[in-house]
């Protein structure tokens, strides 16, 4: 159904949009340059489109408390199982803490929490046991969180504000977050933290995608032959198209992917022999089926 | 921050505008009143607040293969770790099929798996071993997955098109799900059924939601105290607020959390003491660290 001759010569298009005189327009510009690409059917489109992570590299100026109450408000209308909203969401406005927490200095933090905290003492306080001691518990409320998560991300964009979703919290020591933030021990595990601002500059471009072969499939899922993963080893390499990052060959690798694997992946090139950090601290938060500390 | 009368009284205010005069008004209404909320900063955050789950109910109107593919175009946009894209998207237009995956009936299913196969058959393709194999892996790719389910959904929405988000992939014989779709066995997790169609009726009320307190926490989570979680039970209680069912009084409950923890929670009242399917089947698909079968 998507033909990739399409695809790419929009994404080309985009990319020249955006690169042509950067530094010349004003720090929103790239939403402000985005509904320029007629072909997209509304505002809400044109934001999702717009949408890039910003490395860290936030500018001084606030969100103001009245942009972060309207994103919290919209948050929240994510859809959830069974209205549960298994979840919690940090909000921290103290860059150091937020420094200390995602390795990133900003000023607005929302780190979202899959958490059972609330529905457990709301239990106790009527008289009842509620147990979210398993994966399904873990993976359901994950799935409660993310979205809720992805929520605030598109209304902050629509309001010009930038972010970057960072997993961040589960490199180093991931204990500091719970100490950092007074989490609790059991039925909470920090997923993803949001960081939110404005970029201190333009990033250069904004990345690509697959889309298509590979990603989607209908119907039934197929596994790609020999011409269509050469066809993706050339979408990374095509540098109009930003999906890789631009500078492997620099780096003396014939394709972007052999960066990839060969630099960038080098934990996964081995088998995992030993519980990691994550399961190890799900099993601490209780998540982990009938194995509880 | 957030002050509860404020936020009380907009729910309200939107309830008795959705449930005033329902029945004459067209199937799209609900999308049509939201703006009517003036309070909202822009478009984007009124199809946000315009979000409801359809269960089911769909009709038989046909969502387009334009708004298919632009939807799938957009779902891709979504911030992904190290832009691996580690999901794919079944997409699914064969109702009988849909059905027997999810359970409900209608005319398009995107199936959203956490998926690192496309990954390890290009490494493979270039000479490189790519693991996936413990839940390090398994969490980031369902935080990539889930955050581009959620941007589906609001495009869908930004063009009419209501959804259904379930796990109900996850009851039942989860098998079914691999064998309907030819999932590889290995990496790959269905983690949300997305449900795109067009409600045959509209449902009665916009689910509500907790917001602020017990939800939101600055700068360090805090419990809640017995008056906070009588607020809380309050909450649910009213029924203007639409954030629990509103049978729970026709059922003999003083409050509908004693419904909830009583009967629709049932699984929840007891501790795990066997390994549920979901722990089985990630230990199956390899995401468990170290514990491959």
């Amino acid at each position: 159904m998507l033909k990739m001759t399409t695809t790419r010569r929009r994404f080309v298009r985009g990319g020249m949009a955006v690169t042509g005189g950067l530094a010349a327009i004003p720090a929103l510009s790239f939403a402000d340059a985005a509904p320029a690409d007629d072909t997209l059917p509304n505002d809400t489109f044109r934001i999702i489109h717009s949408l890039r992570s910003i490395h860290g590299d936030f500018s001084d100026k606030r969100v103001s408390d009245t942009d972060v109450k309207a994103i919290l408000e919209a948050t929240v209308r994510a859809a959830n199982a069974s209205n549960t909203q298994s979840y919690s969401i940090v909000v921290s406005r103290d860059p150091d803490k937020i420094q200390k927490v995602t390795t990133y200095r900003a000023g607005c933090l929302f780190l979202y929490c899959a958490d059972y905290t609330r529905l457990i003492d709301q239990g106790k306080h009527l008289g009842y046991d509620y147990y979210a001691d398993n994966l399904e518990a873990f993976v359901t409320s994950s799935t409660n969180t993310i979205l809720a998560a992805q929520t605030a991300v598109i209304a902050a964009k629509s309001l010009g504000i930038d972010s970057l979703l960072t997993n961040g919290i589960h490199r180093g020591d991931m204990e500091r977050v719970w100490e950092i933030l007074d989490l609790p021990q059991k039925s909470c595990f920090p997923l993803i933290a949001l960081v939110l601002g404005y970029p201190r500059s333009e990033p250069p471009s904004k990345r690509g995608r697959l889309k298509g072969t590979g990603i989607v499939h209908y119907e039934r899922y197929r596994r790609l032959n020999k011409e269509e993963l050469d066809d993706i080893v050339r979408q990374y390499d095509d540098k109009t198209l930003h999906i890789g990052t631009d500078d492997w060959d620099k780096r003396g690798h014939k394709h972007y992917l052999d960066w990839f694997y060969k630099e960038w992946a080098r934990a996964g090139a081995k088998p995992t022999t030993a519980e990691g950090q994550i399961l190890r601290r799900l099993r601490r938060s209780g998540f982990v089926d009938a194995q509880q500390a």
